[in-house]
C-alpha cells in the first residue's frame, strides 16, 4: 500500500503517525496549492494543533521535502533496478516501472509536476528531476546507439515526449478507475515504445 | 502568425487592439493565474484603463472565453480538415495539427490545460475538450477496425496517452527554442503512432 492514502484517524484518538500525517498534507497541498496553503490552515483542515503538525515535522516546507523526496526516490528507482537486456528493454522497465511509481505515489508525482522552483526544497527537487531526464535521454541515446531505437529523433526530446505521455497520468488516473496500474503500465509501453500502429 | 505574441504597444499611441488585448491579457493570466487575476489588476498590467479593456471585452470572463474558443477552434478543426487515406492517415495528421495548433496558440491552448470547470465558460470549454478527446477516442476506434492500430490497448486509454503526449508540450515547448513546430510534430507522429523502437 502506498503513504498516499491519508490515513483514517482512529475512533477516539484522533491523531496522525508521521507518515499519516504527510499524505493529508500532501492532499491538502494538491487541493488548495502549496504556497496558498498556511500552516494554521494546513493543521485546520487536519483537525489538528499546530504543535501537533510541529511533533513531526519542523516546517510546512519539511513536509513538502520528504513528499517530493518520496515521488523522486520512486523515479530514481526505476532507473537503478537490475535488468536484463540491452538499452531499449532497459528503457521499457524504466517506464513501465515509472507509471507504477506515479500510480503508487500519485499524490506525491502531483505535487512534483507542479514545483515550480519557489524555494530552495523546490529548486533541488528541479534538479533531480533535471537530472532524471537526463539520465532517460542518455539510454535512449544509448539505446539509438545500439540500433535498437529510430535514430531520427532527438534523443533528448524523445525522453521528453516518452515523460509528457507518463506524466500526463496524472490528469486523469484514479487508483479506484477501472484502468489497473499494470494495465496502464503495459500500454504506456507499447504505444511510447513500440507504436499505436500495427507492424 | 498567432496572435498569441502579445502586440507592443503602438509609439505614441499606448493601445490594444482587440486581438493584442486578448493576447496581453491571456499572457497576465498564464502568469498569476485567471482567478487570481482581477480586472483592475489586468488593467494595471497591461498600462491601460478599465474602460479601455471594457471598451474591447464586456468581462473578465469573456476575454478567457474568447482565449479558450481560440485553443479550441484550432484543436476542432484538426479533426475536420479533409484528408487522404484510412482511419490511422487521419489520426496521423490529427496528432501532426494539433502540435502545430499547440504551437502556434501556446499561450492559449496552456489557459485550456488549466481550466477546471470553475464557472459557465470553463465548463463549457472542458465539454468541448471532452467532445474532442472522444472524437480522437473513436477515431482509434476506426483505426483499430481497419487493422491499422493495435486492438491490445482500449481506444480511449490510446486516445488519452496520444494527447496526453501533445498536452505535455506546453511543459517545455517554447517557439523561440531550437526545436521547430513542424521537426515537433513529426516527432510526435514518429514516437506516438510508429514507436520508438526501430522497426
Amino acid at each position: 500500500m502506498s503513504t498516499a492514502e491519508p490515513l483514517p484517524a482512529r475512533r477516539g484518538r484522533p491523531g496522525y503517525d508521521r507518515d499519516g500525517m504527510l499524505a493529508a498534507a500532501v492532499a491538502v497541498f494538491n487541493e488548495q496549492g502549496y504556497d496558498a496553503t498556511s500552516v494554521s490552515a494546513l493543521a485546520g483542515r487536519l483537525g489538528v494543533s499546530k504543535a501537533a503538525l510541529y511533533h513531526h515535522f519542523s516546517s510546512k516546507e519539511e513536509l513538502l521535502g520528504a513528499a517530493l523526496d518520496h515521488a523522486l526516490d520512486g523515479l530514481e528507482g526505476t532507473l537503478t533496478a537490475p535488468r536484463a537486456g540491452g538499452a531499449a528493454e532497459h528503457l521499457a522497465g524504466v517506464l513501465h516501472d515509472a507509471v507504477i511509481v506515479l500510480a503508487e505515489r500519485l499524490p506525491e508525482v502531483t505535487l512534483l509536476l507542479r514545483v515550480r522552483g519557489n524555494s530552495e526544497v523546490e529548486r533541488r527537487a528541479l534538479d533531480r528531476r533535471r537530472a532524471f531526464d537526463q539520465a532517460v535521454g542518455a539510454l535512449v541515446q544509448r539505446a539509438q546507439a545500439e540500433g535498437a531505437v529510430r535514430a531520427d529523433v532527438d534523443a533528448a526530446v524523445a525522453a521528453r515526449l516518452l515523460f509528457g505521455t507518463v506524466n500526463s497520468l496524472v490528469e486523469w488516473y484514479r487508483p479506484e478507475g477501472p484502468e489497473g496500474a499494470e494495465t496502464l503500465a503495459r500500454d504506456v509501453v507499447a504505444v511510447a515504445l513500440d507504436g499505436l500502429r500495427t507492424r
